[in-house]
């Protein structure tokens, strides 16, 4: 039988769930494709602390050279994470005539376009499945399953920890920070959790899913990202009462021949079902012309979920390899509709916006004519309590408003001496 | 460019469909794959009837030799439903060395093992994706997405009509019949509706889903299948006021060395995924080893979606022979702890039990006398009104029974003078 050999570039949590997989599902996985998948070198800075799973001494090395170097290599699997040295190995790879699996948004969403390009020059591939929601199949989903369909827009919750965060604020009604804490506690959350927190790894897997569905490769700096920190416990109340859940969405759709890519808070109705997406779970929705509108759900992050992810790429790699095929990188066509990355001040977007002002006659008249004199409709309000002490919470809903006027807007009524508190305002969807 | 030719006998709905994709997506396909797909020739038994797509009448043949018999026809499209005449062309083409496509589940359900074993032999491959959940990619998911998994069990809403049927029920509070009726005028459910509304189609997509998660093909007969025509609208409300929401559903589940296979009205929380799953959509959730619990969802029906996952499949197949691949079909590899199937007495399931019984003192004491004795634990009893003429309806909730037990414990007590209706019994599922 034809034996592929893999190398495997860290050998953390998900190298270790690799090769698991590889050990424990061997027979398996040779039944299903009639090719031995051999682990030849696995690489580390640290080989000697113990893992889940014992790896026989000779395979161990510090230097990855000696997988990059290997000419018997067809496989190398980057398990490092973050730009530097993760780039280098990749490229090193490539040029040496390897294919490469990796799970590495963050380096993918910062420099994908230049390594998948480099990949198409070598006709290698660059397989990224496990990138954006673990084990959940959505990029071969998009890619392969969904090959003949253009696509509206995308819509994920692609950060488990985010979810989990916001999931107890709404069920526990507990403060962003008790949240955060128990999320640190049950290993949901890093120590420093600004990556999760601050939407910035759902920015670079929404740099990914934007790429595979409208095939535009968008610059990280061109995401508008807004994180979950300054969430409060009482808007998330608020909105519970309306029907409404919050969730940080990941966020890529065209309107007309813009496309509009972006990462916030957002309030949608309990009734949908990303509404029910709650813990550490991900799920990814597209409203694609032909299949409709489809959901992937799963949990978004685990050692043998992503594992499972990265197996995936590595058969699918070994059925080219064996074929001899060459499969253009991932296939994916630019959609020639799209003329612009729309500019931030021009989304526009239903918000939930909270004023805190003092309860005297004639405020809701102050505000509701600033809003007036940007154009901006009011849909619903309400105050939420009464106390004359303290400045009462007034909370509206507003239609389809255009960013730049509801700012002013804001920035406007923010200076109004009946305004106790900056104005709270949060982007909501219907999907 | 590389032509590869297809030739579709079943000139419906999707058929059409296939060929309008083809038409308008040639620029996209062909970008995408470096192949030209070519509809070579359309047979039908009626080609005068206007479809919402032209094809020129050159392409049109009333006789499937004519696409069976040319060599130059490197893929049979099978659109015709049913079980012959398309078992005959399936054979044909697979005898005359060509692939195939086709989204048959009732043939595939009946005959698929056969026929799969025929392409093997022959070195062809039979691709399905249509068959189950339209254009949801879950044959793709499960076989290539998730291909180091083994998989506990597999619950599906696989039958839009059904699943319309049930939430109109279940949110107009109406009856079977006039949600029924609904379905019919909105063209959701057919003049006759009994394969959808009996769990027959569901069954049918059950037989394919447990080969692909299991890689054992059950006999429709072994399949457990009970419709949802029974369902009264008193239930799915008294359901609703215990948080349950009623699908039906398909399920596949490992249960220590047994099988179990069955299609049923059933009971799970709303707090559930499925259960937000309402209207004529679909839903396959998989509880996987590596990747987790997942759900896949999205339209179960329709012209697009169906020829969506069509395409997508012909695509796959340009892949292979532009290769010159062949992947034995499907790689699926049967569950070597799987010994049984298990036996419908053998099942075990919390119920939802509806008693309909005289108002008076003992009552109870009868019922759950009976139960007692067969070893039937209770978990809530709810008696719903009060009305001394009739009889009131007693809705119990069982914990986890053998069917066997539970249903001689209902025919005794059916039996007693106290009970005018025999009783109801709904399963439950925790998901």
């Amino acid at each position: 039988m034809r034996k592929i050999n893999l190398g495997i570039i860290g050998f953390g949590n998900v190298g270790a769930g690799v090769i698991k997989i590889l050990r424990e599902k061997k027979a398996l996985l040779t039944e299903k494709i009639g090719i031995e998948i051999n682990v030849k070198k696995v690489c580390d800075k640290d080989i000697v602390s113990k893992r889940n799973v014992s790896v026989d001494k000779s395979l161990l090395t510090r230097n990855p050279k000696d997988i990059i170097d290997d000419p018997q290599i067809d496989i190398v699997v980057e398990l490092v994470g973050g730009i530097s040295p993760a780039k280098e190995f990749i490229v090193g790879a490539l040029n040496k005539g390897k294919h490469v699996v990796t799970a590495n948004k963050a380096l993918l969403a910062q420099d994908g376009q230049e390594l998948l390009s480099l990949a198409d020059d070598r006709g290698k591939n660059i397989y990224f499945e496990a990138s954006v929601g673990a084990g959940i199949p959505i990029i071969k989903s998009v890619r392969e399953g969904l090959v003949a369909n253009n696509f509206k827009s995308v819509y994920g919750i692609v950060n488990g920890t985010s979810n989990f965060i916001l999931s107890q604020m709404s069920e526990n009604n507990c403060s962003f920070n008790q949240a955060l804490k128990q999320a640190q506690e049950k290993g949901f959350a890093e120590k420093d959790p600004t990556l999760d927190i601050e939407g910035i790894d759902s920015c670079h897997k929404l740099v990914l899913l934007t790429y595979l569905c409208f095939g535009k490769f968008v610059k990280i700096s061109d995401v508008f990202v807004e994180g979950i920190s300054k969430i409060s416990a009482a808007d998330v109340c608020y909105a519970n009462e309306m029907d409404l859940q919050i969730k940080l969405l990941a966020i890529a759709k065209k309107e007309a021949n813009d496309l509009e890519v972006r990462v916030h808070p957002t309030l949608i109705p309990k009734s949908s079902l990303l509404a029910s997406v709650s813990g550490v779970f991900n799920a990814i929705y597209v409203d694609s012309d032909l299949a409709g509108d489809l959901l992937f759900y799963g949990p978004g992050a685990g050692q043998l979920s992503a594992a499972s992810a990265v197996v995936s790429d590595i058969v699918d790699l070994t059925q080219n390899i064996k074929a001899g095929l060459f499969k253009p990188t991932l296939n994916i066509v630019q959609d020639k509709t799209i003329k612009n990355l729309r500019n931030t001040d021009d989304f526009e977007s239903k918000y939930y916006i909270r004023f805190m002002a003092l309860d005297k006659p004639g405020v809701l008249a102050k505000i509701s004519g600033v809003l007036a004199k940007f154009g901006i409709s009011i849909a619903s309000v309400t105050q939420k309590e009464h106390c004359k002490a303290h400045a009462v919470p007034i909370v509206m809903i507003i239609h389809q408003s255009k960013e730049r006027n509801l700012r002013q807007a804001l920035a406007t009524i923010n200076r109004l001496d009946v305004i106790k508190e900056e104005a709270v305002a949060i982007r909501m969807e219907e999907i």
